[in-house]
């Protein structure tokens, strides 16, 4: 038995589901809505740096739950790779700058590059950057995406490949991000939820839309599509995650509309479908 | 090693690929490129009915390689399921009207379905319709089609499935189409193939573009994009596979071409990268 989300406690909401805002903005609509978690992505920091944007953040009582993204490891050549690496540092001192506890990896790809080369390339640029987690206290999260990205931005596109990862690594600061969008397809995904106990860091939400016109940004608003939200949110909390429930949600549809009025359709979404 | 082709006896081309010709054209665009071979899509029938296109096919002396599609089992009432097996069996009659010794299926799914249920009603109706394919001599292929299409069009996603599904059946008349587009992403293929021993009864090759702009209709020619496209066919290959390689491209861009000089591109595409 799943039990249904009764308040916003456990809400976040990524900066990248209101795209149009401003993080200043974002952080007024999220505070004014009741809001009370916010995953960063780093084109928000931008217009700030990150020491303004941390206390803008911290004046605001949101709880920081993520950065968004490092990752993209393979390349290449060595010299890309090393540009990869210190881009994940930068991106790691950030995240404590803000006060995020957890930088989210998009593994990455190279188109053409063997998908097994490119596992190996993004276990050696975690494996350098690990260091740099430690000594700054964030944690780190590998999140597999879905099979239509395997060309370009993850050659880890199973939950079962980035549990091997996590494995492979052996690090208490590194553990997987599960996004229902990308896994919601893969029969092994229970099994391999159960298999992650105590590894998921992260719980991102959104629904898969029929038709999905757009590989990048058609992604559904909780309760459109056909992903039993639900249902994979028990599997997690099953297997001892009890974080932030996060709306990570690539519209262009959603980006179109007035922002204010799209979050207090997400609050209505979350509670009915999550 | 795999033996390069160094000729077109294994060139087989979809009606599809050529979308805007007619089923006249095709016939004759092929025979005059010297294609030897064709797969039939069912739409390419209508303006002749099958008995006409078969004799079209005959008198060409085109070798029929298989008609697509039957397949999208999965329906939410039992009326829909039959009317779905009643039309899977007026394509086996099809197929053996006009020549063609395989009907390719497309398993289907419902949005919100969840893919083991679907999973289920696909199996009932390809056994509902196995008499039918031996009285009439017509051998079906499971094609798994990628994740992205498990929404709506297949809850049978990886290869390891559909071989799941030819065990389940245990008829000599049901195997499996590998189709590197919907699988090149996943790292369990080439033990799946070896497992698919003498099963895999069609081999269909494109491309997979960076970046897809369409999740339908942006397949690349072969060589345009990330896809071991010979590396697979040796997979199969050592898998007993020696039929057609069939070149199956929905693409807006190639359809908006001249497709007597797309047909001259395949042929070279198809020398260099199959």
């Amino acid at each position: 038995m799943i039990t249904p989300l009764t308040d916003y406690s456990r809400l976040c909401i990524h900066t990248m589901t209101t795209k149009p805002w401003s993080l200043a903005e974002t952080i007024a609509g999220f505070t004014e809505a009741g809001v009370p978690s916010i995953t960063v992505w780093r084109q928000h920091l931008e217009t700030y740096g990150p020491e303004k944007a941390g206390q803008m953040l911290r004046d605001s009582g949101l709880r920081v739950v993520s950065l968004c993204r490092g990752g993209f490891f393979p390349a290449e050549t060595a010299d890309s790779r090393q540009t990869a690496i210190d881009d994940n540092r930068r991106a790691i001192a950030e995240a404590a700058t803000i006060g995020a506890p957890l930088v989210v990896l998009v593994p990455g790809a190279v188109p053409g590059m063997p998908l097994d080369t490119a596992k190996g390339q993004i276990l050696d640029g975690i494996a350098a950057i690990l260091p740099d987690a430690e000594a700054a206290g964030v944690r780190l999260a590998i999140e597999p995406l879905h099979p239509m990205y395997a060309d370009s931005r993850s050659a880890i596109v199973t939950l079962a490949q980035a549990n091997d990862a996590v494995s492979a690594l052996a690090s208490p600061w590194v553990g997987v991000a599960v996004d229902v969008y990308h896994l919601w397809w893969d029969s092994a995904l229970e099994d391999e939820i159960r298999r992650a106990e105590n590894t998921i860091f992260a719980f991102h939400v959104c629904d898969w839309r029929t038709p999905t016109r757009d590989l990048l940004n058609d992604r559904g608003l909780m309760g459109e599509g056909c992903i039993d939200i639900r249902g994979i949110r028990g599997m997690v909390e099953q297997s001892g995650f009890t974080g932030a429930i996060e709306v990570e949600i690539f519209s262009n549809t959603y980006w179109a509309e007035d922002q204010t009025a799209y979050v207090e359709r997400i609050k209505v979404a979350y509670q009915a479908h999550c």
